[in-house]
């Protein structure tokens, strides 16, 4: 996979378009060709980037997830403050433009077709490496909240449930959540940081006195 | 809709079928022209019932959601302790047998196409009809929690978006778990209902006194 850095080729305005379109219009019914007509490029030339719309939708479903994957590594690197770390990812979550927000409703509608194995191979590829990342950032949030156990910040819950029980919260806000909507993002973060923080043991109270724990 | 009472009809037959083929399979890789073939029924009979795979799947998961605001009616009709009855709506949510756990995979797995406008006025209908049963299971839920909330037995937070929050957390277990897999049933249900009670703000804490809250 190239990464995200090589900006402004043919391949991420593909990526661009189809997750705004993926995220207006449904991935259902989205059409590959209207894909294709958007950007200006011909079968011949698509083909060179992706396979069809599913290869494609696993490629924008892997830059998101490492995407969430880096920076939660970045925003917990170092330092032994482990709440206001948590916190910092948190709100990092929720600082979102409206692609982003389209690019999280797309892989939440979508999520179930990262589990059904695809008979192309070169799908296939693309499929696997989306799930493995996935694993990746489901590790990075389990170690981390492994060690804020271990070092007394947050009380001890089964790591691996407690991430996806997290993710899942987190993910469920975009199945519903409408940028035009009636409830505005600041307060769906606001809630939902609030809630989660209470769902792992440290709520309001406990970061007022993080040292206290530690 | 006819109920779920008339067991044993053709029609419960094909959805009984549908729901095992759609969560064991996963709903695109299943072809409707086995359901047909499985339950024994031609496509004149087939058709008589549901207009396709996907006017099906509506039906499906109308029937969960019901089944789920049903028994939550149910388990919070009568009484003064909101505390124990959300308890016992808990431990109910994680009563299942091997179907409804199927059935569960399916709802969650394709709830993007409830969100999608269908071309049938046939599934169009359906399609309504098993939106409007979410909402309805939401205003229960949002009723009760804000009841709850007046009566000081739980943390007042806005009780739409905490409804959210507690169906979203419940829906994301289904898009992992497996009924074969490393964890078993009673742990997820014994965690998860933990959590969605310290995500609530009634902990087990709050459990053990609930007439001093009140």
């Amino acid at each position: 996979m190239s990464s995200s850095q090589s900006r402004g080729t043919k391949r991420d305005e593909i990526v661009a378009t189809a997750t705004e379109r993926f995220g207006r219009d449904g991935y259902e019914d989205t059409r590959w060709a209207d894909i294709a007509a958007d950007v200006g490029v011909g079968p011949t030339a698509l083909y060179h980037y992706f396979e069809s719309k599913q290869h494609c939708l696993y490629v924008i479903m892997d830059e998101a997830i490492e995407g969430f994957r880096s920076r939660f590594e970045e925003l917990t690197a170092a330092g032994d403050e482990p709440l206001e770390r948590l916190v910092a990812v948190m709100d990092d979550c929720f600082r979102l433009s409206e692609r982003d927000i389209q690019r999280n409703r797309v892989l939440v509608a979508e999520q179930g077709l990262l589990s059904a194995r695809s008979g192309s191979p070169r799908e296939e590829q693309a499929r696997q490496v989306a799930r493995a990342r996935t694993r990746d950032l489901e590790f990075a949030w389990a170690s981390f909240l492994s060690h804020a156990m271990q070092q007394g910040a947050i009380p001890k819950h089964d790591p691996r449930l407690l991430t996806r029980a997290i993710l899942g919260l987190y993910n469920s806000i975009w199945h519903w959540y409408r940028p035009n909507g009636i409830v505005a993002l600041n307060r769906v973060a606001e809630f939902f940081t609030d809630r989660s923080l209470a769902m792992i043991g440290a709520g309001p109270d406990a970061l007022e006195r993080p040292r206290a724990a530690a």
